[in-house]
């Protein structure tokens, strides 16, 4: 597999953010979509716990940190443009506040 | 499972755009990340194959539309804040313009 340089990774011009995947890895179900800046990841690489930035109290935190449903980073993968993030990890309890396993729980009705 | 109806999805205020993730729906693979408007995520349900957002080119797109690698849409999956999008689809051939099976093949350097 390629490796790549967390200096080459492209943080959007803007916001400094960039979209994370985060994907149960046994049983490989996806679990949320979170953004993280530049200090939440290498937080996350430095502690081995995931870290997001929070676009809507503007800080960092680390999942699980009030709620004690943590994410320990088990490998963390790029996409081939170096703007997304996949994270595969090891999930303590539900990943989503409303204790659902996952956040992706939501089925759309396709069907008008 | 809960049910959504396409008019509750948060569609970014200033973008217009949603993050979608697709996933094999066999394999349970992670294949991309790209951004769906209102428009191709209609399309993507009124047709049964993917559709996104290009914003490189400003224009939608159905996935494979010149590489013949389309996606089939098994099911589409809301996350608890209707901010995300997760397809779970059938691929055909590589997902990634590289030839990569996933765009996620890059694998970050963990250690200094």
């Amino acid at each position: 597999m390629n490796g790549v340089n967390i200096n080459q990774i492209q943080f959007d011009k803007i916001t400094g953010l960039i979209p994370a995947i985060t994907q149960d890895y046994r049983k490989k179900k996806v679990l949320m979509l979170a953004y993280m800046n530049k200090e939440s990841l290498e937080k996350t690489i430095e502690t081995g716990y995931v870290h997001y930035w929070s676009r809507s109290r503007n800080k960092l935190w680390m999942k699980g940190e009030t709620s004690g449903n943590t994410q320990r980073v088990k490998e963390i993968i790029m996409d081939c443009d170096n703007d997304a993030i996949l994270l595969l990890i090891d999930q303590k309890g539900p990943a989503c506040h409303t204790g659902h396993e996952t956040c992706f729980y939501k089925k759309v009705k396709i069907e008008a």
